[in-house]
């Protein structure tokens, strides 16, 4: 049997990088979610089997804490392991190495459903394969961030921000791309703030999918010195009510 | 010597593809930019190269032509050479070749110039290295496509949208990244203008560089069936006069 642990290289390409030479969360957001994606297309129960079966994963919580950001031209590798899987949820790990000298520069935790793309229903991802997944639990790896918090908002939070969104923003499945959710969030501070904070750590929970021409609002609120909580609200195309989309939480360090 | 045709494999990733699940224009173009990046870094005239003296290549021109976008998960390989040299250009040509059936099914063509970094004054290319670079031209390769057009628009263009600019616009030279341009212009057509239409031909022209904070204007006009021109101008921060910033060209196809 293929090993437990899947183990991904990438380089931080030189235009993915920001005006300090780091690679931009977004970007390590996507080599992630592609890790993800091929440990468990390698093992069975990826997109490529899912699709023609009406089968999705989807993406419901993901968090990346960084000691440090890859720089332009780094190769990093990403491991990333299945912690635990149950009927609705599974919890799968990443860590992240810097190549050259071999040194674990952060850590990613995500959470994720199964649904059923017809019906947009969710899916007992233990009868996939017979449970296949449940092979590849892995539970002796380290993973030493902490879980995707609570993110609470008080009514103080100010809207900040109110886009649309276009072509480029949609993915295959015809939603907003979990991706442009992270970099719209990150795009609230200015390159000031960027020039004096780094991200130490960046969480998101996916809460209702959008579509191509609602309008996305974005309420921010300063929780503690330097963390930030972050909430979408999604505003229809069809004039329909306002729903909570995304909540995000940002911690920054000063550099 | 390294031979003159740099050949590099990328993947269409699954987040990077439409909605039709076709590779997003944008992320080919950063694939073509990245090939160039590598070829000129593998023949000792690259960033790598350049950056320690003070030096950048700028992107003046980029044209991609193609037949049919990779799918998601197609393995496509970019060659690229240079096509020819002069004191303050140079023209680079692109292969796009599905891996599966050895398929070419697409090209492009891009024009570079150098510049110092610090007076942003252009250099004599054919200087640094002793002229290294013309070592490496190469005139047999065929890049069957026209060459960049000039992109000419009426008084009847109209203003389609006003965009603001953000921390995640900016690349390592502090300005608006060339890739995320195509991606605003593609921004201005509809989801459903693109389930009726591919894009056969997309090109851009680089005339002025913009900082993060600029507002960018977009001027549209259809100058024959399927055929738009898009200005681009840039608005400022700090107030000073509106000024062109890029001229872009696309030809659509029905499907």
């Amino acid at each position: 049997m293929i090993s437990k642990v899947g183990k991904y290289e990438f380089l931080a390409e030189p235009f993915h990088c920001d005006m300090e030479g780091r690679l931009f969360m977004g970007h390590l957001g996507n080599h992630l979610i592609n890790a993800a994606d091929f440990h468990s297309n390698d093992r069975g129960f990826g997109m490529t089997y899912l699709m023609p079966r009406k089968l999705a994963w989807v993406l419901s919580r993901l968090v990346i804490e960084m000691d440090e950001m890859p720089q332009a031209y780094d190769r990093f590798t990403v491991e990333t392991w299945v912690e635990s899987a149950m009927r609705f949820f599974t919890n799968r790990n990443f860590r992240i190495t810097n190549v050259a000298d071999n040194r674990v520069i952060g850590y990613g935790k995500s959470v994720w459903a199964m649904i059923n793309t017809e019906t947009r229903q969710p899916v007992d991802l233990l009868k996939v394969r017979d449970g296949e997944l449940l092979n590849y639990v892995e539970t002796e790896e380290n993973c030493p961030i902490a879980r995707p918090s609570r993110v609470t908002m008080s009514a103080e939070a100010q809207e900040v921000e109110t886009i649309s969104t276009h072509y480029c923003d949609v993915d295959m499945n015809g939603h907003i791309n979990s991706i442009k959710y992270i970099e719209h969030v990150l795009d609230l501070w200015s390159l000031d703030f960027y020039r004096a904070h780094s991200i130490k750590r960046f969480e998101i929970a996916y809460v209702a999918e959008t579509h191509c021409g609602d309008k996305l609002s974005f309420l921010r609120e300063e929780t503690a010195p330097n963390e930030y909580c972050v909430r979408i609200m999604k505003l229809p195309a069809d004039g329909s009510v306002a729903q909570e989309s995304c909540r995000c939480k940002v911690i920054f360090v000063e550099k």
